[in-house]
């Protein structure tokens, strides 16, 4: 493994292990590599609106979850500005979704991230385009690699 | 009370009392008129992110739910299409917020409400803009009030 | 070529030869299929704003010409919903943006495009993503293609 | 008159006097004060869509030239990262557009300002949310107002 990837690992593991909302919610870490992340999630019953899909915010959260490791992966902390959601497709209780998120673009300390959802069966239920900003702290401090 | 409030409330109770998502997260819904909601949620330990601030997907929930609410007050069931969300100020363990939505435009079959996103202090979080969809369907159907 | 090809390139030539707009600003269409459009324009002098780049409404206006192309190729009059841009890199004078215009998605009456603004030398200027919303008209009424 | 609002006049003007595409495009400042600007353009048959209404790319670019001139009334060199266009209702051949620009938050570097476009009739025409970004330079260098 590529001594870029590694850190990447290293930092997104780091990131999950406090980041409360991602566990709770369920969700689990399954590709990381610099400027990309995989997080799948199931809908479980807590996460339905009246309409019985799932609630517009556990659709966001799971692709705000996959934005943030996937910005984060280079080490530099980086923060979310703002993010557009749509929803293409309803989500129903028990669908299993991924969120694939993609570094698009940085330039200075701004960046754009795209985040496409999708469900077990490989439809499309909603794209989230990520806006950040990158701070002058790291994620771990003085982080070396052998 | 007028008729069009009456209606606006039934309605919104209607839609919380099936919406467990919003209903595990605390959300309490304090004012409900026609086109306008205003909803409240108090940031808990399981909201947090790895930097120990509330989650963006929980920020996103409580102003998608206010949303949902103010853009249903009418009887027309009303989907979300999309949405936008800026963050401002960082949200903390056990802060007070109160998200306040408001119609700000209604067009044939879509519209748009703007959700401001406070804090107990009065401070700014977040704005939510969200893009609204009707279907040709009715929240409680055959609806009829004294 | 095939039919559905044909009848894209009719309509949204039928389109350009009344769009004044896309073409005082020197707009060239150089790509159409269904569901797509490539759109060319030069930066002219009278395109730049108080720091002498390209003024970001006519990065814009070259994005929403190619989506409003793009989202017409099957003859359902289709009309721009919003859309969201994010500035890049700054476009000059005399440089050569293509814009090149995908539908991501369809659902019902709205939909969704991509649109990415290139210079000439193959370096991203703009994301642009549109919103749609079909009528219940047509570009071209009653077209017939042998 | 105060000293802020001076300055803020003084660098719109200066903006202005080296945009030339806010100039060929008819666009005329009404009301500069610190953090807001109102810009008037009116709709010119070359502005024209193959629809016959106002190109979505003029109405934006009125937006972005009143959310430029907004931005950088405090003399700190501004530019715009993105953003979010919602088209509510067709302007016309000859009608006077205003847009009014309010910043709306200033949070480090990165800021947030709302545009309303409304018709001669008061009609909303658009709402714009552009996202900006503050640089290290000024507008007029070493400005001094007595």
């Amino acid at each position: 493994m590529k001594k870029e990837e590694k850190t990447a690992k290293m930092i997104v593991q780091a990131m999950y292990d406090a980041d409360t909302a991602s566990q709770e919610r369920g969700m689990k870490i399954k590709v990381i590599r610099p400027d990309h992340a995989e997080v799948t999630m199931t809908v479980r019953a807590d996460m339905l609106n009246g309409h019985k899909t799932c609630h517009g915010g556990m659709i966001f959260a799971l692709g705000d979850s996959a934005f943030a490791f996937a910005v984060n992966t280079g080490n530099i902390a980086t923060v979310a500005q703002g993010a557009q959601i749509n929803f293409l497709k309803p989500a129903f209780e028990n669908d299993l979704l991924t969120a694939k998120a993609i570094v698009t673009h940085q330039g200075g300390r701004t960046g754009l991230c795209d985040v496409t959802i999708t469900n077990q069966k490989g439809e499309k239920i909603a794209f989230f385009r990520g806006s950040s900003y990158r701070l002058k702290s790291q994620i771990i401090p003085d982080l070396e690699i052998d």
